[in-house]
């Protein structure tokens, strides 16, 4: 690359660091790239640094020594993501949204690179220091929402299916109830799909009983893999007895009248879940 | 937002840009929010453009006029792309990928975020043109690839589906014979998932004989849209008679002897597509 002016810099820098979440990026990197002197990096790492963390965009960390560097972690302002959450939850109680039997129609909101981008970096805000190794969802609604929280942690995503296909190889396979209905069913994993031993964040687009994220807790002993923790985007309420009961939720539907035409939608748990995540480089990140 | 300098503003106007692709933005927009004159954003502006010229981001397009301002086209430069097309080749090869019935493992590359993030830009580039209106694939291998692509270029994804849910609403449903097996087969789209009349890019992770790109051609029909485009991220080369002949592939299957346990890759027509695209604004875009 040629030689850059700080203000050239800065904009590839940024564009960077943004396409490399969770990554350490040494200072000698950048100081190759643009040919530059370290001390000339820092300054402008410091210029970054303070504009994601002022608009929101995200942590900036600095992890010194020898293998040291800066890593850049996605991180949700705390005022944007109220906003993501009271939107959501408007756009879900668009009475044109119910089907019949009370389920709601979510494809479009699923479908959004723009909305699942928002939730994604929102999970991955509130699991930022959960040393994520993979994304794990079931097929097939859940799957735009993992990629991009996967995206945003810079780890895989592994998808569990219900069907069995000879594109994936030697799968493994447990059956599960369903919390809702009650029936047994099948879900399965392609075994080299997952690591054995990785630390796993389920996502899923919706729970009701917790049924399918039950099965894929299971599953997942399979693999000898932890779950680390569970994110939906809607929970519903509902719910008699709950078969999982740790996780983060963006949304929660209060009500859903099939026969009056009403849907009642508050927030999650997510906005509580993120507050406790702070990034205080004096008590330093690993 | 307060009053930024001009490093500041590059850092946080790149942000911006990058999470708009396709988008117009207007300058007064950036003057308003960043409390600068419009003359001071025109010169920011052509900071970034050049770098993001020269580092093969993509196009920052001016439009001038009353309703004018900018927007960033993601266009993956040639350089980068040979040696992503080259890399993915080097993957496909490795022979532990092979499946019983000559098929091959994928799911690693397809549930990586980097790497559909890169094949995600490389077809947004090529189609960069189109005036895409939505991304349609079929579920459930190509909804990740979906995904980057719609993201990059600011369109939703629809997802055609083998069974039938109730959680879609009403659905469109076509039987298609599957080009290599012959056996007929049924495809669904939910009605409320795509607008009738829409421009849409047909994206998948694998085509053979291109039966079931052909079923979502038809299926297109049902809703009045009009395909503007295939991508595969690789398709096969042991083919007959292919159904569809107009689409555009990363990667090309030379050669899968499950025996010998071989596989051999080469280039899809992908850099050939991407040369055709340029941005010349005397020409101007729209």
């Amino acid at each position: 690359m040629k030689k850059l002016k700080r203000s050239e810099r800065l904009v590839d820098m940024t564009h960077y660091l943004l396409k490399h979440p969770h990554q350490l990026i040494s200072l000698s990197f950048f100081s190759e790239r643009y040919q530059a002197a370290k001390s000339s990096i820092s300054e402008d790492l410091t210029i970054v640094k303070e504009i994601f963390a002022s608009e929101g965009i995200g942590y900036l960390l600095t992890i010194a020594g020898a293998s040291g560097g800066v890593k850049y972690i996605p991180m949700a302002g705390e005022e944007e993501s109220v906003q993501l959450v009271e939107d959501l939850c408007r756009m879900l109680e668009n009475k044109e949204r119910l089907l019949p039997g009370g389920y709601l129609y979510m494809m479009d909101i699923l479908g959004s690179p723009q909305w699942m981008n928002h939730v994604g970096r929102l999970f991955a805000s509130v699991f930022a220091k959960q040393e994520i190794d993979a994304v794990l969802t079931v097929a097939t609604k859940g799957i735009t929402l993992a990629y991009a929280v996967a995206s945003h942690l810079h780890v895989p995503v592994s998808i569990v299916r219900r069907d069995h296909r000879v594109t994936e190889g030697s799968m493994v396979s447990i059956n599960y109830v369903s919390g809702s209905t009650k029936r047994i069913q099948t879900m399965s994993l392609a075994r080299r799909s997952l690591q054995e031993g990785s630390r796993v964040l389920i996502v899923d687009d919706f729970m009701k009983a917790g049924g399918t994220a039950r099965g894929m807790i299971n599953l997942l002993k399979e693999f000898q893999a932890e779950v680390v923790g569970i994110g939906v985007l809607v929970e519903a309420e509902d719910v008699e007895e709950r078969l999982v009961d740790d996780y983060v939720s963006i949304a929660r539907l209060e009500e859903v009248n099939e026969k009056e035409k009403r849907v009642q939608a508050g927030p999650g748990n997510v906005l509580h879940q993120l507050k406790e995540v702070s990034y205080d480089e004096k008590r330093s990140y690993e």
